[in-house]
Parts: C-alpha cells; sequence; structure tokens
C-alpha cells in the first residue's frame, strides 16, 4: 500500500510519540520533529508506510543512543498476554469451530493495545475478547481453513510482543509441521522479535525464523536472503496487522489478512468500515 | 504563547484538511502538505501557532487561487446562528444574572463547530447551550463585570462567524458606548471579517474595526497602526477564542480570556482541564 496523505500527520504525530517515549530531551524531541518532518517533505509516497517508520525509528535509536527504547514494553505485554492465556486456551477447546474462535482471538490480540497505560483493565480485556469472539469478521473462516489444509507451507507474518501470544492459540490449531512463524530480524517499535517468540513459547509449536530485517512490517528487499526465500517458496502467507498487511498487499502471493482496521486510511484501502475485523483473502 | 512541538502535527492535520475544503485537485494536496512539511521543519517555535497558520493559509490561498475560499460556510455559520438568536435573546433577558448568562453563551458560540456538517442538530445546539449555561467556568463572572465598569474603553477581539452572533448577546449587555469589536481585516479560514460583523447586525450595537490582518489571532505586527493604536489605548481587552489566546496571553496588557480550551496544549498553558470554560483575567 503506497503512503497516503492523510499517514503523514500521523507518522509526524507518532515519532513525536516515540521519541518522547525514548527520552525526556526535549532537544532531541525537537531534533526528530524537524529531521522528520525534513525527510516527510521530501518522502516518495509511492513507498509503505512502514519504509517511513523504518527511518525514522532508525533516526531515534541513532540520536537516543537506545537500541530496543521498547524492551520493557514488550516484555510487559508478553507478561499480560501470557497470564491470560490459560483462560484463552480453555476458550477455544470449549468453541464449537476451535479455528474461528482462535483466528477471532489471534485478530483480539491485534486490537488489544497493552502500550497505552500500564495496567489494563480485567473488563477492558474481556471486553475486547468477547467482541473479538462475537463481532462480525469481514471474510469466512471456511475460506482460511480450506487455504491452510490446501497449502504445503504457510509463512505466518507476526505483528507485536503481546499479541505473538494470541497468535501461538491460532498456531496451535494449525497443521504444525507446514508452518512456519517469521518475526521482525531487529528491534523496531514493539514489534515482536525472536526473544518475544520465545517468552511466549512460539518455538515450542512450530518453527520460527526471522526476517533479517528492522521494518515495522514486511519490506522485502530489507529482508535477509533467508527469509525471502521462505517467503517466496510459501503456498499461504497469513499476515498479521497493519504494518504487514500495508507492505505485503500489494504483492502477487495467496495471503490471508487477519487484523482490525484501525484507521481510515487502512479500512478505506481494505474497503470496509473502520474497526472491522478483518480475516480475508487477497484473492477474495 | 511559542508553538509547542505538538502543535505541529496538528498544522500538518489542518493544511491537509484545509487545502482538500478549498480544492479537489490532489496535486495541490500534496504541493501544500510538502510546503508545511519543510517550513515546519524550520519553523521558529518561539513564534506563535497562528503566525504558521497565517502562513500556510497564503500559500493556500496562492496555489488555489482562491482569495475566501471558506466564504460560503462563514455565511452559512452566519445564517445558523442567526435563527438562534431570538431565542439566545430572551434567555439572556430571563436570567437572574444576564451579563453571566451572556458571557456563557458568547463561550458557547466558542464551542458550536457549525462546520463540521453543513446541519447541526438542534439536539447538539441545545444540549451546548445548556451546558456552557451551567459548566463550571474558570473565572469568575464578578471579576469580569468589574474589569469592564472600571475600564473607560474596552476592545473586544472577535473570532469566527457564527461565532459573533453569540458575541453579540455579550456585547449587548456591556456599556455600549466604551466598546470596540476588532474583526479581521482579510480572510483568513473561518474567522469573522467586516462581513460577518455586518451580518450578524454587530455594528448597529457598537463601534466594528478590522484589524487589518490576515492571521488566524491577533499578531500585532501583523495588524495595520490604526488598530495598533487602538489596541494601545484599550483600558481592557476582551479576547475570544484559541488563536486570540496564542498571540495576545504574552502580553503585558489587562486582558480577559472567553475561550473553551478545546486542546492539550491550550488547556496545559492556561493550567486547566481540556474541555473547560474560560473566562479568566490574565493577571488573576
Amino acid at each position: 500500500m503506497k503512503t497516503f496523505l492523510d499517514c503523514v500527520p500521523c507518522f509526524v504525530r507518532q515519532a513525536l510519540d516515540a521519541t518522547r517515549y525514548v527520552t525526556d530531551d526535549e532537544r532531541i524531541h525537537e531534533q526528530v520533529l524537524r529531521e522528520v518532518l525534513r525527510a516527510a517533505s521530501e518522502a516518495d509516497l509511492t513507498a509503505t508506510p512502514p519504509a517511513m517508520g523504518q527511518h525514522i525509528h532508525r533516526r531515534i535509536r541513532e540520536l537516543t543512543g537506545v537500541a530496543d527504547p521498547y524492551r520493557g514494553v514488550k516484555d510487559q505485554f508478553n507478561r499480560a498476554a501470557l497470564a491470560l492465556y490459560p483462560e484463552l486456551k480453555q476458550r477455544v477447546e470449549e468453541a464449537p469451530d476451535r479455528l474461528e474462535a482462535a483466528a477471532r482471538l489471534a485478530i483480539a490480540g491485534n486490537i488489544i493495545d497493552f502500550g497505552v497505560r500500564s495496567e489494563i483493565s480485567e473488563e477492558e480485556v474481556e471486553a475486547t475478547i468477547r467482541s473479538a469472539l462475537t463481532d462480525p469478521l469481514v471474510g469466512a473462516i471456511d475460506d482460511f481453513r480450506t487455504a491452510v489444509d490446501e497449502a504445503e507451507s504457510v509463512l505466518y507474518l507476526a505483528d507485536n510482543a503481546g499479541e505473538i501470544v494470541f497468535d501461538r492459540l491460532l498456531l496451535e490449531e494449525m497443521p504444525k509441521d507446514k508452518v512456519v512463524v517469521a518475526v521482525k530480524g531487529a528491534p523496531i517499535i514493539n514489534d515482536a522479535t525472536m526473544d518475544d517468540a520465545v517468552a511466549a513459547g512460539v518455538p515450542d509449536v512450530v518453527e520460527v525464523i526471522d526476517n533479517g530485517s528492522d521494518a515495522p512490517g514486511t519490506i522485502l528487499e530489507s529482508c535477509s536472503p533467508a527469509f525471502r526465500s521462505r517467503f517466496e517458496s510459501a503456498d499461504l502467507v497469513i499476515s498479521k496487522g497493519q504494518g504487514n498487511y500495508e507492505t505485503v498487499s500489494g504483492l502477487d502471493k495467496p495471503i490471508f489478512f487477519l487484523l482490525k482496521a484501525k484507521c481510515q486510511v487502512i479500512a478505506d484501502d481494505l474497503g470496509v468500515p473502520v474497526g472491522s475485523l478483518v480475516l480475508r483473502h487477497n484473492c477474495a
């Protein structure tokens, strides 16, 4: 997906928020903001939004000297999600359609924003999970089931820390011998890396690889040759979250997208209302 | 008030929205966006936010060739507000404290955003007016009354079209011979100009002057010598809305601010919660 003009003010806001998250030094806040504005003024809008995000967060890391500013938050996300895991697992086991329940919970993991506050109330998590389990899906679980069954190799592109615990529930319902999960190759915002996959116990379920890249999405040119080869050889890609959607939606490849359409630009690109729970094949 | 870093993403968003309002030409949307980003990357943040707004909107007018893009909206705001005027006048006349009711309605005029949709429901307008009449005020009406009574000359800085009809209710409760209203000297967004003052019937109540400027606030260096002289000689300034607050709050002059604190930056600068109804002296 190209970068829309509406993405630009959002980048500027995110860059400021992220820099403040990393340091209290107001000179660095201003420096990053000015650099992002200048870069955005000259940006190639045919590139995807995560390409800009990759550039911005590299610069934040350079200026602050902090290689993994979100490490603490990611640990916290993982712990919070792992605490929910046993109960969620039980829900899947008791569901009339286990794959659908697990897929819906994987989308719930994309919805719950552990990052907003240090504590998220049990009521809020429960409400999000309940609505993810019952709200209408854009897309059909049977198409997903068929696509997974018919594929010989499935590549699952993970999204964030914390969320990856929810992904594990879905991975456990899939044919494990043909599924590989890909995490990011280096820290980028709160995206899951190998550390998070391990913390979530995913390598005990399926093979996990990293994509060799520090982009908040899957920019193939930025990924390792090993990952690109796995990507090319996969019969089916399962793409989780907005960053992956933005970067792989234009590729000529069978892909299922699992995400909540959180912003107007993505919702318009998908042709769905904002807030939709999406489980849709790119060929549908 | 200086421009805070948080104002910058907001400028970028507003510039894009305003350009889209003026033209459907996407090349111009992109051109304005890129110019605003570049200008913001080099901006003097010690200048006030309306100084940047003035620059942005001049450029939008240049690029689109439309001198007063908001003329239609302003007319619509005025008509909508004038339709409410008789009922609002009656509320003032029946109020136990007419000056307070009129001041609160003047703030209500600052709240009602006629611009969001072409039709604003009667229920919404009624709810806004009711809350403006009853919500706690930051500041004391008696301080306002005393300041107006004791001043020999009062300069009232108007804010937007539509809103100026609500200002008229307050002006009608003030000693008319010592009050002068100032509107903008040229079209800038939906700010009230002399045309709007006339449409609202304000010149029938008090003297109206224009400030000679096209800034969305009161930047004295950008105003006419005639206006500056009136500003300097006024014993008391009444400043309406955020744009005037941002530009005159740092001046060494007795000023009463009437506004709703709509954004976090302004609320923090005033030291009040977002959403507060403010009727406060700068010396308080």
